[in-house]
């Protein structure tokens, strides 16, 4: 019997770090698969194929919406991403845990089709600090820091969505938690019911000999 | 607000390793509070009152059942062994977790009066390995071999009744895991409803103004 992966989802309020926690990860799990996100949205400089995304068009990407081919998908300022369900599904299944950074609205479209997933909230040590980094960027005016920082700040609302909250107030640390909520999911006896049962009708078998 | 300590209770078949595990888990978690049972049993040799037992006369000990003053207490070969309540009480509150290392039947206990404690099974790699742990002692009969095996392979059963299973199959590995478990669960947001609850409000308050 292979145990199924995990379906690990990671979102939080933008200025939470998700994009710099994440690559600190990577190293740290290295079994993970890492799902690769369609987009229609045009490559930058450096992006490649596969890689960062994989490039659709607009009729591409409506043809994987209306085939039920992407297990999430979300609009941002005009153009779509949407995560594959084949490679999420196939990772799964061949006992990989797979690690999905999607946006909130993403997120609860995943907890619908896979109530089992890992959710996990990450969120900056403090609203003060959120203010800090969204100023750092040194692009914004009073009115767009104030939509921005409005925004990151209501999302906190979604915490309740999620099964874990995990302050990125040092990445190492918000790394160490990700790797440790990942771990304890998976020594969870509601995860692993049917592997333990098995265990204990061993065990009733008890009559040994001695050799 | 402090936020409150864990009650962590790890148990486990005779063979299992729970002392090993224990002893190398107390460096890696440096600020744990590990609770000091009482015991009727007479010291052992080089044993010391409030580090290894608190001894006490069974008369003492009686008196201790009666006043509620136990979390949890078992006979084991006709001598009495219990939690003290009021150190496991005092640390929560302050704040620090706190690990009870106790057989099954007292985790039960503690599971009625802290249902919101973690509970953590730890089980040998195989019941094989089970069997050459056990006969490693090199102090078994075939009928007391039998007894014991059989024993700690039924107990197996209590499985269900635990939030986390840890499997031994290497001390260092056993610790990492629960180590993750503990991490997990202090992000965990059924644990801290009421705190990030706070902190949506304050997200909620969200006009800004620029300095």
């Amino acid at each position: 019997m292979v145990q199924k992966g995990l379906l690990v989802v990671l979102s939080g309020p933008s200025g939470a770090g998700k994009g710099t926690v994440c690559k600190a990860l990577a190293p740290v799990m290295p079994d993970m698969g890492y799902s690769i996100s369609c987009t229609t949205r045009q490559p930058r400089e450096g992006e490649v194929e596969g890689v960062n995304y994989f490039f659709k068009t607009r009729e591409e990407f409506k043809r994987m919406m209306e085939q039920d081919e992407l297990l999430e998908w979300a609009e941002v300022y005009g153009n779509y991403y949407g995560t594959p369900l084949h490679y999420v599904e196939e990772q799964i299944a061949m006992g990989k845990n797979v690690l999905l950074e999607i946006e909130m609205q993403g997120a609860m479209q995943v907890k619908k089709k896979y109530p089992n997933g890992v959710f996990i909230f990450l969120i900056p040590p403090s609203l003060e600090e959120l203010k800090k980094r969204i100023l750092g960027r040194g692009t914004e005016t009073e009115e767009s820091f104030n939509l921005r920082f409005g925004a990151a700040a209501g999302e906190m609302k979604y915490i309740n969505e999620y099964d874990y909250v995990v302050v990125n107030d040092e990445v190492e640390k918000a790394v160490d938690r990700i790797r440790s909520i990942i771990t304890a999911e998976l020594c969870s006896v509601k995860r692993n019911r049917e592997y333990y049962n098995k265990l204990i009708q061993e065990g009733q078998k008890n009559a040994v000999s001695f050799d």
